[in-house]
């Protein structure tokens, strides 16, 4: 792997460890300017597709509240990145995501098991999500998305 | 750390993110691919190591196609990479591995935690595993391996 | 992200994978090394903060020989690394950690997930944690420590 790739490649982890960390610690706005004004959220645990910054913050608004009256901490863990460069130059980073739930006073757990596959791209020397497809390990595979 | 060290640590990570994914999925041969031909694949939960590409693919493809006919979908998970260079110029890569473990339609839980430790070798300019060691934490430690 | 700064992060990885490495064997006297002599370990599942490296030492070996003697393996995993560089040349890393538990001839499970900031110093060539603050997600966030 050259230099400059594996910069690359350890920037998008950098990337992942502030963005999931700005969605567990509550800070929703904050968390939703990582993705385009015109991102795309795409999980097959929702009824169909989030599009736009407004629908995808205001999704993590409610969930993150939800989970605060719950006294619950989420953590999501992103590991084992794959990362390639599209010849459009955005780049395709495929994760696996770990989601443990760990309510006050009590036990830690794991919550859920998925696939994430990102379209990343640079805007303004920033890197945003561009489409997000996220695929739960519980659910059957059919739904391929649009991805 | 040097840049260059820096870089060949991050191919290991892009290796095993790859190596994982290929098992995951199902891609057996393609997995096996990323041992040697004479490759040994020694873990203290087989009776005896299996030697060589063609008993190690073997070996995964009926681990897979229990668990596509179980419907459940494992999650291997490397990390805390430590890599040392030896003076044969193989590179010695520690990690944890957690397995995690979901069932269709059911829980994700934590399958098993293990130890995994790799001599890995270039082979035109790939990485591929000369001898895996892997060490199960519920089994005790007596079983040292050859490695 | 520079490819210097880049493989600061990755020395940053590659210590934490060491470090914990160090703890899960029981390499307690070695693991207390990687502490500044002055180091302070502050977890809000203590009473009160460890100071300096004797005291962190023996807090850990007698955890250490308690799980021993119980037959049960842990695991520390870090992960969702951020680094930060501060004026006076210190390191602030930010990292989840993901606590595993094998009994022996038992299941894996997770025993405990926290987050870990660290201030790390570099001692002549070498990483160290001069301040640890470890955060329990079962407990309430109400008591911020000294950082």
């Amino acid at each position: 792997m050259s230099e400059e790739r594996s910069a690359v490649y350890q920037e998008i982890h950098h990337f992942y460890a502030r963005q999931m960390r700005l969605l567990d610690e509550g800070r929703v706005a904050e968390w939703a300017e990582t993705f385009e004004p015109d991102g795309v959220f795409d999980a097959n645990g929702h009824p169909e597709p989030l599009r736009g910054r407004e629908m995808i913050e205001s999704g993590a608004r409610k969930a993150s509240e939800r989970l605060a009256a719950d006294g619950v901490q989420r953590r999501h863990w992103l590991g084992m990145l794959e990362v390639a460069e599209r010849p459009d130059g955005t780049l395709f980073a495929q994760t696996y995501a770990l989601i443990l739930s760990t309510p006050r006073g009590g036990q830690a757990s794991v919550h859920m098991s998925t696939t994430c596959a990102d379209v990343l791209v640079r805007d303004e020397g920033t890197l945003r999500v561009r489409r997000r497809t996220v695929r739960r390990d519980d659910l059957a595979a059919a739904d391929g998305g649009e991805n």
